[in-house]
This record gives C-alpha cells, structure tokens and sequence, in this order.
C-alpha cells in the first residue's frame, strides 16, 4: 500500500512528512481517496507561532497561511514543522483503497495535515486569521496507508474530534490488557511476556488517569476485564474521577516520584499492576511506571514527553522485566473503537462534555 | 525484592541511582549480596572527563575517584552522572537473594555503578589513574532486584565482558522471534500483534547487523528459526557479514532514509520483515525500521539514539500497526543466554575477538 511517495516532489525519495513540497493534484491513484475541504484545524503550536509572528494580525496570518499550502502543497508550519488535521466529505475512493470510507461520508483525517496533499480554493475568505479552526473550501488526498474515521451521527463533531486525539489510547489498552486475559489457554504457552509468570484477573494503573487520553484508557481497561486504579495529581482531580467511578480506586501521587508511584499502585491493587499506562504529559514518568509494573508486565508510554533512554536504562538498572511499549497512536479501528468505549461508558463521556464546555 | 531503598542515605525516598549518597556498609540485609571487589571498569565519559579535568595527573584522578567514592558511596562521577561495571568474587549471599550466585563465584554486576553501594580499602593503590581499568580492593552490595553474572570458564574475561555489554538485545530478539513460532498455536490465538495476521517462517531485519548487538541479535534470530538480514552502511561492513555468513541476506543501505531501508529488506526477504531489530546507534532511524516491517510485526529499538516521539509519531501517520518495543536491556538469563548465542555460533566468536584485538 502507497504511503504517499509518488506524491512528493521534492526533495525526491524521503516521505510525505518530511518533503518539502508535495503535489497535490486532485486526480487520485487507485490506492488514494480525494476529500472535499470543509475545515482545517490547525495544529495548537503551529497557530501560537504564526499569531505570534504577525502581531494578531488575522488577514496576515492568513495570507501566511494560505501560502504555506500554495508553496508546499500541505499544511506544515515551517517554524514549528506542525500540521494539524481537516474535516470534510469524501468525494472519490479509489477503487484499490483499503480505506473503510465511501463518497459522501463525513470524515476526519487523522493523520498529520505535514503528510496530506492539499489545495485551498477559496482563499479562506471564511476565516478571520484569529482562530485554529479554518472554514476551508478546497480537497485533499489520502494514502493507501492512511488513517480516517466518519464522523457518527450520534455525537457532536467536538466530542468525536476531542476522542479521536487520543483514540490509540484506549485501543492499545485493551489489546494489551486482552493479552492477559486470553480464555482456555496456559499462561506457560502464552506471549513472551507471560512466560513464567501469571496473572489471574490482570490489573491496570493509569498515571494521569483523570485525563483525556487517561479516562479512555482507565475506561477501556475496565471493559476489557481488568481491576482498575487511576493515579492522579491533586485532590481535586481525585474528586472528580472518584465521582465519575470510573476506576475501582483511585490514588494520589507525583508520577516523577518512583517510590510514590510504585506505593500508591500497589496500595490500591494489592501489589504491582499487571499493565501501567502513561498519560502523563511530564518528563519523568518512567522509572515510576516501571516501578510500578509487575514482572512480566506491560507499560505503554503515551506520553510524549518520554525518554526512550530513560526507559531503558531505568528498566535495565532496576532489573525489571516489564515490556515497554512506544504507545503506537495507530491501531486498525482504534476511532471507532474509542467512540464505543465512550459511548459505554456515560462518565467518560460526561468527563470529555465538561472539558469541551469549559473552553 | 527491593532495589535498594534502605541504602539510600540522602536525599531520603529517592532510589539508589537518583541518590547523592548510598549507604556502603559491609552487613547486608537478606535479600542481598556482598562483592569482594577486583577491579572497577570506569564508565568512559566518566573517565575521559576526570582525564581531562586533571590534565591527565593520574594521582590527582586516582583522589578523586577515591574521594566520590568515599563521599557517596557510590562510584557516580558528578559531572557526567554516569558510573561503570565491576567485577570480584561473591563473599556473602543473604538468605533469601533471589540472585544466582554463590560464594566464590567470580561475576560481573550488570547494574551501573551508579546505583552499587561501594567502598575501597586499599586506597586504589594498584591504579596509575592513566586508564578507565581500576584495580581495586574493597565491597560492593548487589540489592535483591539486581543483575550480575558469573564469568564463564571457558571464555576469556574481556570477551565474556563484551558480550555481556550488549546481552539484551539477542535475549530479547529471541523472545520476540519466539512469539511469532509459536508451534501447535493457531495465529488467532496467539498475542495480540499477531490477531489478523499470518507468518509463516518469521523474518528477521537487524539494521547494523554487523556490530556488536546486530551480530549477537542477527545469531539469536536465526537460531530462533528466522529467515534473516543484516543491513549495513558499507561494502566493507557487507563483505564482513557475508564471509562470517551470520545472516541468510547481507544487504547495504543508510539506516536513515526509510526508502532505502525498506527497499533494501523487502528486496532480500521478499517482503516486509515481521521483525525488525534497531542496532545503529545514530539518530533518525525510526521511520526506516518501521516501514520495514510488516503489519502486525514487531520493532524492538536497541539504540540510544532511538527518538521516543519519532518513533511514535511515525508510525502513526504511516498507519503502521506494528508493535514498538524499547529494547530493555535486562531479560532474566540474559548474560547466560548470549554467551550460550556466542558458543553455538563460531563466526560471532570470530567477529569479537577481531574487535577485541583490534583495540
């Protein structure tokens, strides 16, 4: 499947994200799917530089911007080298596409705006130049090897695009919860992971469980058969998820803190977690998490303000024999997969409803 | 089993690695192990930074290393925060170490320096301070959550030290092959990475295959049952593969242009690697290894270099379901498992000991 190399045009060989031009003519290959624009949502950094740059000046933040996509052929700030993603409706499939979409669906592109062939054809006369959402008329590609989910129906679009941010999260949960938990089948013959080890009902700690990213994960643990515990930093946060009751404890601690962390996890679950997520937006989670996680466990980093030397080094130092994960923000269905957990779970979904209305 | 917390003297709850100062005393607790040092092996930033500070006074080196030593308890050099290896003899083994070690066994502690409460009593007198080996008499506690290993009698030291050095990544390349050769197992059943997908015959990719982890990595793949291929930078590198005929494909490409990778193993596996393993320690080799590997295969990333948002990102907007190991230097049996890859596979042997002479 194509990830988009014909499309580039210059320099010649790299891919899409990091060409610095690409062609975006509007006739698609068998493989690519062609999306009539009907918004842009710019990246949160990506728009901070270029108000920053003009002074607030909206008619020059859009002058900028509409000649960034008419000189390089996507939406790639060249300072921040962020993209951000689009909304709109699909206008033609390729017959070879593997893409789950049809003509006339609604749909958000959930891969980088840095990687998709686009064309603006109404000068953004719709918009100010003072907001990351951009009324656009004008069509994008996508890849065989893209990612885009239809809009439901039956949710509003700010709540499907705020799930869709961090839908890898739950998807990976569960897949890696669901490991520990195969039915009629010896844990001696399991994964790697398992050798030697058991786990009867696994348990799951979520750092930085009160979150977007964090709430879906503690949320898909649950429904994926774990006993659950959420670890947040202050009270209030502590408050709010125990109220929303959607983990069976919920503990207080620093996630920079290893020896807190590994405390509070194994206080609430009876000892270490079989499997520790990391929805914490810091840097120094990870020896905390490994601490944390029982041998032969699984920790998935989400975060991206992760180490990948401070995870292995930590690992190697504390002699733990936990598999890391690199929270892989692609699972095949993972949109839908998350609208579903939301949809299961009306506390998640009453969580994201207050952060969306509290902007 | 601990790591080590009650010898942490200040700052208090931190662990031992983190800490200014350990507690060295010779009693140990249960759960641990006393060394009768030999010799300490200097990190060699650690000792390239004391050199060069001291101008090269081997005295004045020699001061202070017995001066941090003396002050933390540790061998942690302040400025390059890193520490080193040692090697003695086991004097004492509490009664409930859960280490694999008796009294009398000449071992290598597997974890730095950096976090092994350490005392010197012969005032390092046999060392010039002119090299990073410091021959040394004094002890060292080895905590219950530890790694060492015992040096093997049929192998040199300096070769069991240097095998030792990179030991995870054939232990935990294995593992991984392993989950793909499942025997009697239904794909269905087995992990989730390989739900909806089929391997035959698993492949194996190790980018810089020819160094010191590819070729240990490339050796524990094939003997787990891989088609394998090592991808290399140059002729030279090529040439040296081919003729210690480790890897079924010798194939030349630059680790950081994705293209490239992913031509060159598809070329010689006949298509994407259901394993790829990272052994090149430069920045920018993510994308590659990635778009090497099949859907449902998995990356495990052995380098230091290795950009944990890189990787996570990249797969994402190549909508790459692959699995994302950091590579965890530490897999139980680990240092035994690699000297047993070195016994059974004659061209290693032959590839280190040509790297040993050659220093």
């Amino acid at each position: 499947m194509s990830v988009g190399l014909t499309r580039v045009l210059e320099p010649a060989g790299v891919l899409p994200q990091a060409a610095w031009r690409l062609d975006a003519r509007p006739e698609i290959a068998a493989d690519e799917v062609r999306i009539r624009v009907e918004r842009l949502n710019l990246d949160a950094a990506s728009f901070r530089q270029l108000a920053e740059k003009h002074g607030g000046d909206g008619a020059a933040v859009r002058a900028e911007v509409l000649e960034i996509i008419g000189t390089r052929g996507k939406m790639q700030n060249p300072v921040t080298g962020s993209g951000g993603m689009l909304i709109g409706v699909v206008d033609e499939v390729g017959p070879s596409s593997p893409l789950p979409v049809k003509p006339g669906d609604r749909v958000a592109t959930l891969v980088s705006l840095t990687l998709t062939p686009l064309a603006i054809t109404d000068g953004l006369a719709g918009w100010d130049g003072l907001s990351e959402q951009v009324p656009a008329a004008g069509h994008a590609i996508l890849f065989g090897r893209s990612v885009v989910a239809v809009l439901p129906d039956d949710l509003p679009p700010e709540l499907a695009l705020a799930v869709f941010d961090v839908c890898g999260a739950p998807a990976l949960t569960d897949r890696v919860v669901r490991r520990y938990t195969v039915v009629g089948q010896e844990a001696v013959d399991a994964p790697d992971a398992l050798v030697g080890y058991h786990f009867e009902t696994p348990t799951v700690a979520v750092l930085g469980g009160a979150g977007k990213s964090g709430s879906l994960a503690l949320a898909a643990a649950r429904l994926a058969g774990a006993r659950t515990v959420g670890i947040v930093v202050s009270a209030g946060e502590r408050d709010l998820l125990e109220q929303a009751g959607l983990a069976d404890h919920v503990a207080i601690a620093d996630a920079r803190d290893p020896v807190q962390v590994s405390e509070a996890v194994s206080g609430a679950l009876g000892g270490p977690a079989t499997v520790t997520v990391v929805c914490v937006d810091v840097p120094g989670c990870e020896h905390g998490a490994i601490l944390a996680t029982a041998p032969g466990g699984t920790v998935i980093f989400f975060s991206m303000a992760t180490s990948f030397a401070a995870a292995a080094l930590g690992a190697e130092g504390l002699a733990a024999d936990v598999t890391m994960l690199i929270g892989n923000g692609y699972v095949p269905g993972h949109a839908a997969f998350a609208l579903d957990v939301l949809r299961k779970t009306p506390a998640v979904r009453a969580l994201y409803e207050q952060r969306i209305a509290g902007h």
